[in-house]
């Protein structure tokens, strides 16, 4: 109690990544088995040669959801794909999943039953196993913690830190419909609070819903990829949004790049949406997030093996680390790009 | 919203171990890696031969820990080795762990750095890596999540479902003390809460303070047993008291149990303490939980391998499973041992 007058710094002044980083800085490592440890979409385990991947995400009720407007079993397959999405964009397949999970007694049996259903439909989805975790009460609030576990190849494991100069970047799927999904379902969410008696019509939306609330990881690509020998330079999932990904990918490697705002893939609906809230659609595809696609690099030289596969995008190329990371845009100019972390604190 | 009216079973009916049964049976495997799932301290994955052992273990506050008399790097170190003491039941080698954390901002980053110290000085004494996690904000309280990885070898590890009729039954340390400790910190704490003024006086009772705030996972056994070539035939460590371990070794083995009171081992401090607070000292060993000790049976065979070992009792035989788990007083009474988890709901 006498430290009462030590020096307080809130938590809020280091951002994210800050506080990652500061934390991280006393880290030290033990073991000769540990390849890759923190600052990555997962770490890296050395088994005699086999790899295992693991990575571990959390997600915290009135934080990264809100039960008004999220069903229970949506939320079960969403935890558990966010945390797939980690290991798939290691160029790795998840194998195992432990769930740990804090939440009060006014939930039912029911409804926990509900929530994982969900976590095996994910499952059963994509071919991983739930093998272990913990299952307590919390005074208040859902809190979800799920760790997933996937094995590996060494020359095919794909990191943040090797994109090279000149090496394309390319995006899977399209972006931004999460984020403007979810401004839609708070948009809801308000009407309903203040008139309970009024029902949602989200049925003209269904895409942008289904985007926020049932993700998919794309595991279709890391099996593109296998089957077309190709492994990109760099890799990394859209979970904080396409500019935030592009710096971690940047920052790590000490390159730069160049987007061209053409190039990125926002879905029809996602803009119309956007521009109907006074969102710039652009700004919503760059820092919307939970996108769960794929942002990689390749060399030129595999440009060929990509071109012909679907639902990928070329849309940019990494340059020197001095030219920054910009944005070309559509009217011929030239943005810097800002990396936005999700500001929770 | 139409469903309000469904069948509303409370979480609190099932208790602990009744909820992750009901849970658990619609799990279905995949992965033939998959050597065990859900059951045991924790879960095993074959990567070709090699075996990566896996256990998740959750804390909550106001449930598991209580911030006005847990320093927070006590709490970051006893989190950490309560995942620890799950690999080393398996007869296993932690070498890896994640964490994950939601915590409100009333947090101070000096605050956070305190509870990583502790989860540092964990990692240096057991010669552990920290390779990822997620620290994310929370409305109100701390969630603590910590998922440990280890390596052991097939011959070699120990499950529950393993003990068989005419086995040792033999547990490392002394029991009941870290329950002691928290009676204590609990009295306090309510001498504290009506009484600001009055400074806590805790310097006699030092040893059950420290098993309940700092406890340590049994490394040394592991090495010991490792040293001289015993693989006890199950094992479990002691995190919700000895009468709840001994029942799951007893179900899952299909085998009863009788345990010698006198063989208990109870630390001199815990008895003259639980006198001290009307308790019975053998039912703070039984039932108080949070010991971190081990466990384990053994075949008489090797009794003279663990005859020598230092720190470790005999405490009963498995018997057939129809003459129930019992405990022989040292009245010369037999009792029924009740096997009781933590009721959190």
């Amino acid at each position: 109690m006498s430290d009462e007058k030590a020096k307080r710094t809130d938590i809020g002044t280091l951002g994210e990544f800050g506080l990652i980083d500061h934390l991280a800085k006393n880290n030290v490592q033990y073991n000769a088995s540990t390849l890759k440890s923190i600052g990555d979409d997962a770490a890296v385990i050395d088994n005699n040669g086999l790899l295992t991947v693991v990575t571990t995400d959390a997600m915290v009720e009135g934080i990264h959801f809100d039960l008004i407007y999220t069903p229970l079993k949506h939320l079960g397959y969403k935890a558990v794909v966010s945390n797939l999405s980690d290991i798939y964009a290691m160029n790795a397949i998840p194998k195992h999943i432990t769930v740990s999970l804090a939440i009060s007694n006014r939930f039912s049996v029911e409804a926990l039953e509900e929530f994982y259903s969900g976590i095996y439909a994910a499952c059963k989805a994509y071919g991983v196993d739930l093998i272990g975790g913990d299952t307590c009460s919390s005074n208040k609030g859902m809190f979800i913690s799920i760790t997933a576990i996937g094995q590996g190849e060494k020359e095919k494991l794909c990191y943040r830190n090797t994109a090279k100069v000149g090496d394309l970047i390319c995006v899977t799927g399209n972006l931004g419909a999460s984020f403007v999904g979810l401004q839609l379902l708070e948009r809801e969410r308000q009407i309903y609070l203040s008139n309970p008696g009024v029902q949602p019509d989200l049925e003209e939306q269904k895409y942008v819903i289904g985007r926020q609330l049932k993700p998919e990881a794309r595991r279709d690509m890391i099996e593109a990829f296998a089957k077309n020998n190709l492994v990109p330079t760099s890799m990394i999932d859209i979970s904080d949004g396409l500019a935030s990904e592009l710096f971690h990918i940047c920052k790590q490697s000490n390159v730069g790049a160049i987007v061209e705002e053409s190039g990125v893939p926002i879905h029809p609906e996602t803009e119309l949406l956007a521009i109907k809230f006074k969102l710039d659609p652009i700004t919503c595809a760059l820092s919307g997030g939970e996108d769960y696609e794929l942002l990689f690099t390749i060399d030129p030289k595999d440009l060929d093996k990509v071109k012909y596969l679907p639902d990928i995008y070329i849309m940019g190329e990494i340059v020197e680390r001095k030219e920054g990371v910009k944005l070309h845009t559509k009217g011929g100019n030239i943005h810097d790009i800002k990396a936005q972390g999700w500001l929770h604190f």
